[in-house]
Formats: C-alpha cells, structure tokens, sequence
C-alpha cells in the first residue's frame, strides 16, 4: 500500500534535485509534511520568486536580478582581467578568497558531449564576443582541474589564440595544507613539474 | 559579493531539508536554475499540493488525503492485530515485505525529550482510546531498535500492562545476510541470549 498520491508526488518531485535518491526524497517528504510545514512553504515561494526573478548578467553570464550583475556594474573592478569560471559557486570561492579584483565570464557548466552541453550552451560566441570588444588584455583560466574544465579550457585556449590576448590558467600543485603522504600521483606530478626556483 | 538575493533565498530555503549543507543547498539551487527549470516547477506544485491535500488518517495517524487513509478503510485487514512503527517509510517497509495482514498506528516519530516530543506529540493518548475500543487482541511493536525507538517501545509496554492487551515486539538479532566479522557486539548479545532452538 503506497504513500497517498500527493506525498508520491511531492517525492517523485524531490528526487529532481541533484543527489536526492529514493530514500533521501522520503526523509524529506516525511520531515517537510510532518514537521515543518513553515519550511516546506518558504521552499515553495523561494522557487517561485527564484524562477521569476532570476536571469543572467547580459556581460558576465552570472545569475542576476538586474540586466547586469554587481560585479559587471561594478566601477572598481579592473576590466583589462577576465576570469574565466565554470559555475557561480566558483566565483563565490574566488570573490570570498578575495584575491581577485578583474572582471568574470561564467560558462555555467563545462563541455561535456554526453550530456549535449557544447560551446553554444556554454555562450562561448558571447565570450568571444566580449574579448573583442572590451578591453581584456589577460584572460585568467580557473576551470576545475577535472578532465570536463580541463577539456573546456583547453577548447578556450585554442579559440583565443588568434586574438593575440594573453591567456593564463591558476597554478596547480599541492593545496595548502596538502599532505604528501595523501597527495594523489596526478597532483605530484603536477607539482614536480611546475616547481619553482625558491 | 554575494549571489543575488533571489538565489541566497533559494539556497537558505532549501537548507531546511534535512540532510542538506550550505554546500548541497549551493548545488541544488544552481541546479534548478540552470539545468531543470521545470524540475524547480514541479517540486513547488508538490509542495503546495502536499502541503493542501495531506493530512492524518483519523484512526491510525499516517499520511493520507481522505479522512482514512486506504489499510483502515480495507475490510480485508485483522482488525485484532495493531503493529505500532515510528514512521510511514517504516510502514510500507512492512507492507513491501508483505508479511503482515493487520493494522498499524503510526507514531510520527519517537519521544525524544530534546526535541520536546513527548507521547502527546506522538498521539499516545489516541492510540491508548484506539485500544480500548477497537477488538485490538496484540499490539506488535516495530519501533526502529534505536535508543529512542526503544524508550518509545518501553514507555507503551508500560502504558498497555493495565490493559491485559497481548504486546509483542519484533525478534532482535543477525540480520538476512548479516555476516557475524561485521556484526557490532549488541547484536550478537542479542542473538546469542534469544537463540531458537532448531
């Protein structure tokens, strides 16, 4: 005898979210209904206003409210850098690292022909574009060091060579606070090979 | 700089499923509004169809959309048996098995002092009415063997004893499958000192 078909529906629902299984969309069906109905309508209205309210910055590709986001609108930033990211939760890391202080363009996800995700849906023609027009004299490569960012920046690399703009990528090697003893084979070879004079 | 303010809603609602972070609610909310609109869609009409249609089965307290919920409203189930569990995934767990004919009480939840549920929470004083006037011959109890399913257990033998009601409780001991290496040592006292013999 199965859950009444709202609550089916409501997990059905849930397990659309990334990393939501089965039992996992049960748990949160059952707390949602049974112990917070508060938090289950502020989830509801939350998507609401997020759905309504949320487009992309018309420069940078970021999530935005307005036309253009904080930082594109920003007059402080400096437009001659442009870093390049994958996702916003990459440029959080980076604006909270506060290291940075140039422009951004957010692809929003990596290449990956599996899942039909090419230049196009990456906006790479708008990217393109920007570095025609604005004038970025260095782009900052700072994809994730997986096969997907790596693939992506190496796609970007070949496609800005002809421009003759300077096109770097963050360092890789050991993270602080890296342990040796747990590094894997692929980080060390990484850090023997970009070892630097001290 | 932060994401906009739509996005940080987002993100802050849907920490109030349980089990997810800051960084679950990061992935999730970049993932509905980038990769599944429709998705973000559904789980808002299932929420808000949950939350209007859902509530408890006036007899034995589960989920459901009518005033009874489908097992107390079957003629077909042995109204003499009342297996009481904590949760509605406890119970289609049993359902699922298929072992079991009679009907359930649903606890939504155990006592747990630190969260203030106590047995009104649980609807103790119902399922004590429900025993009274029902031809309830045993209750069988399949509270989670947890420290709180138990002192849940405990506290309903208590509250029965005067009744003269037959209380069972689910046999404790190696699971199908359970490999003895593995076993952690409460089971295996539990096995050896209810041991059958063959």
């Amino acid at each position: 005898m199965a859950d009444p078909r709202a609550v089916e529906a409501l997990k059905t629902a849930l397990r659309r979210l990334p990393g939501v299984g089965p039992k996992s969309a049960q748990r949160m069906a059952f707390h949602l209904l049974r112990r917070d109905r508060d938090g289950a309508r502020q989830i509801g209205a939350a998507i609401a206003r997020a759905l309504s309210d949320i487009n992309h910055c018309a420069r940078c590709n970021n999530f935005c409210e307005a036309s253009k986001c904080a930082i594109c609108a920003s007059p402080k930033r400096d437009a001659t850098q442009l870093c390049i990211v994958e996702t916003p939760a990459d440029l959080q890391a980076i604006e909270q690292a506060g290291v940075y202080q140039g422009m951004y363009f957010v692809l929003m996800g990596h290449l990956s022909p599996l899942d039909d995700i090419g230049p196009s849906q990456l906006g790479i023609d708008r990217l393109l574009e920007l570095t025609k027009t604005d004038a970025v004299a260095e782009i900052i490569l700072a994809t994730n060091l997986t096969v997907e960012g790596q693939a992506t920046a190496d796609f970007i690399i070949d496609l800005m060579q002809p421009s003759g703009i300077r096109v770097t990528r963050l360092a890789r090697g050991m993270p602080m606070g890296g342990e040796l003893e747990y590094m894997d084979s692929g980080t060390l070879n990484q850090a023997f090979s970009d070892r630097r004079e001290v």
